[in-house]
């Protein structure tokens, strides 16, 4: 048996894990303990990697009995029944106190599951959602992780040592009890996927409306990284564009099929936010705009399906340009104002007390839609921590205010030039809607008390009224059982 | 004991059990047994109705002998654990053989698994979706059954009798095994959502753009209803917008609040779509401008945000109808498109033999959906059953053709006039985006390649690549394991 000397466990080394364990490591203070299911893999990464001074075993038994109490340790395998199965083995060999982290992309409830169940044994379980991809794993993510108070307490120096640094301040809070941390994670990336696709949808206005290749949209994003879109994927989109195809010398993007891919917690977002009654409708046309992305026989049967008869042009492609930069700030403006208010719903069905503003903070480094304006989202709530809608903070609606008659010229372009903009086009309707002192939604309520007698309420009065349509069209006063 | 002289038996005395049952008894040749957990409502049904000669049991043993082999039943009560609750009795009173039906909004998923546990049983399970709210119940609603062929057989005359009638044929069919009734019930309503968010569009577009009242445009909503957009939710448009307010002398929907309601199958259709992968923007659009109209607080607190600087005018009120009326046709084509890709998808998944132009045809009459449209949707998956997407349909591409400069045009006056308009403009984009030929989507592979080495097709060759964005840049074959 291996002696107690590591302070901290990884169990999956799959690139994730060996490279958390590796930044793990790689800290002041850290001995680490490995584990895998296959033993050669766990060799392999011992004599890849000798400066980590890895603490390797070949057995669960092994693992726990080389770790100090109280243990801990970071499972890093895919999410799903594999998860399950090596926390059950941890708990035959953990003991209250302990701590089983998991750092894989579960789905919430799971986590909500797993904490419930494993908190019966006495150990601690805590889902942190880890971001940054594998690069981040190795040299500092942004991590968010639920589970309890008293597993912080152990957990939170470990994390702190290996996240990302942002202004000063490790990329890393306690998010709240239980799921929490998984579940800010998956808004994470439900932005992150609204994120890309309006940045999708500006190069592909650009591209069409100007002409421009891609080379120079490269250096337009180049630009737009010094301003206010300051962020990581503005960063990489630059790069991507620059990038020249070996084998034919076409740009990349043009030798790419233009079919994107999706792992499921975009979708995850959307269908949390349709349980939560939480409008994402951004992030909602960013998912779909990848499903339809990826029906080849559905695209190849539309292709001859006609454009717009008239023609389109740009006239100053400066102007063009730089109001597609506009548009897509006040687009991502409505994005995160979306998933920060599933965010408040998310915590206030499942009772967890979120710091929103350190949630923003510690998406400023380390992971995916790493950027400045994060610390604009941090200070809205600062300033009002009630706030009921991101967008209405002053900041943000004086952005948005002055971005707003760029974003209209955008979507009339996009809708003229028959080029598709579901995620601009959507995010000005979720403004317009927002703001509008009425909304055709009295329409859809008097349809639905008409053929399913479901009942209205009135403007100038309590109760809840029901015409009878069938009957002498007289209003009676309904108690809303329908 | 009751004598078994019932043909059909009907548990659930709520106003949609009950005019269910009134429904079966006015046909010729049921006898109809009913039941309900508090015997008060069944003698008042029984008193009320005399002339449905009601068998009525005071127990549920009673309930099961007044009924002639093979006992068949429909369940009328509020989906979820009290369906569950009823099965579980029925089961211990009839025998296999006998058939048990649930006529409730089941989530397909809950049929799927009750019709998996009642066939052990040896009894036959059938979830049917019923479509057509309280008046249809009793008059003919549109039937939509699951379950197995045998149970079809004597379900089959039954239904029969009782649903709606179109151009002769009755608005029932056996839409295929265990859950696929209530997964196509469920479609329904997404389409409903969607239909009924464009027609508040139109509505809000002509009212805001040409100062019309809702009596004139109750005036246009009639016209319409005798053109290609003839539907019993335009006739009622125009009966709810006709309708004037006893009390205050106003328009009855100005008078209504305007936040609207959902009953969830909405939320279901998007959730089962982003399960399916299939993009169904426009109903999701609708049902997220629900949820939106419902947070009285966001709104209140973003009612400051400014509309457009510039101001919009209709110059041609007539024109602008015209307009809204061909785009509200040509988005109405992309919802259905949307809604029957799903049950295409839905029917592949669960391996259900669903046809989709019969499925069309029992919407014609009965349900919420009903319209003379429908038959271009029969004539569409007649002439093409392997139809890949509705819109690509000779018909449809036709008329969508000729809609989409009207559609571009209403589409750039709602983003110019800030009035919002998500299912039209959304609708417009999923169009756009289905006949691109090429998609940014590309983009949104190179920078997941870029961040999580989740590798990328090419245009000109076979397998999955990666650039080495973080080393020299060059491109390597990859498995795809990320």
């Amino acid at each position: 048996m291996a002696q107690a000397q590591a302070n901290i466990g990884v169990i999956g080394m799959a690139v994730m894990g060996s490279n958390l364990a590796r930044n793990l490591a790689s800290r002041e203070g850290n001995t680490v303990a490995i584990y895998n299911r296959s033993a050669e893999k766990t060799r392999a990464v011992v004599s890849e990697f000798p400066e980590a001074g890895f603490v390797a075993s070949e057995s669960i038994e092994e693992f726990a009995a080389s770790l100090v109490k109280p243990r801990t340790a970071i499972i890093m395998v895919k999410a799903g029944a594999g998860t399950d199965a090596v926390i059950n083995q941890l708990t035959t060999v953990f003991e209250p106190g302990d701590i089983i982290v998991d750092g894989g992309n579960a789905l919430f409830t799971d986590t909500i599951r797993r904490e419930k169940a494993v908190r019966e044994t006495g150990i601690n379980f805590v889902g942190a959602g880890i971001s940054g991809g594998e690069e981040g794993a190795l040299k500092g993510p942004s991590i968010m992780p639920g589970g309890s108070a008293e597993a912080w307490e152990t957990l939170g120096p470990i994390l702190k040592s290996i996240a990302a640094v942002a202004e000063g301040e490790p990329c890393v809070t306690h998010v709240g009890t239980d799921g929490a941390g998984h579940f800010v994670k998956m808004i994470h990336n439900g932005i992150e996927y609204a994120d890309m696709q309006l940045i999708a949808e500006a190069y592909d206005l650009i591209r069409r409306g100007t002409g421009k290749s891609p080379a120079e949209i490269a250096d337009i994003f180049t630009e737009w990284n010094k301003g206010e879109l300051e962020s990581y994927l503005i960063e990489i989109t630059a790069e991507v564009l620059r990038q020249v195809d070996a084998k034919t010398g076409q740009p990349l993007v043009d030798v790419i099929v233009d079919q994107a891919g999706a792992k499921g917690t975009g979708a995850w977002t959307v269908q949390t936010a349709l349980d939560l009654g939480i409008p994402v409708s951004g992030i909602a046309e960013a998912v779909f705009a990848r499903s339809l992305s990826s029906k080849p026989a559905q695209r190849a049967a539309a292709s001859s399906l006609p454009g717009p008869s008239s023609e389109w042009t740009v006239d100053d492609a400066d102007a063009f340009v730089e109001d597609v930069r506009q548009a897509l700030y006040a687009s991502k403006i409505i994005a995160y104002s979306q998933g920060f208010d599933e965010i408040v719903a998310g915590a206030e069905e499942y009772n967890w007390d979120i710091k929103k503003g350190d949630i923003a903070k510690i998406w400023r480094g380390g992971c995916i839609i790493r950027a400045q304006f994060l610390n604009r989202i941090t200070e809205a709530y600062d300033e009002n921590p009630g706030l009921v809608a991101l967008v209405t903070a002053p900041y943000f609606t004086d952005a948005v205010s002055q971005a707003q008659d760029a974003w209209r010229r955008v979507v009339v372009a996009a809708a003229q030039a028959g080029i598709p903009s579901p995620a601009f086009s959507s995010s000005l309707s979720y403004y317009d809607g927002l703001r509008a002192d009425r909304l055709p939604a009295a329409l859809v309520q008097g349809q639905r008390d008409f053929f399913g007698a479901h009942t209205y309420r009135r403007v100038d009065a309590e109760g809840t009224f029901h015409t009878l349509w069938s009957g002498d069209r007289s209003e009676i006063e309904a108690t809303d059982t329908h």
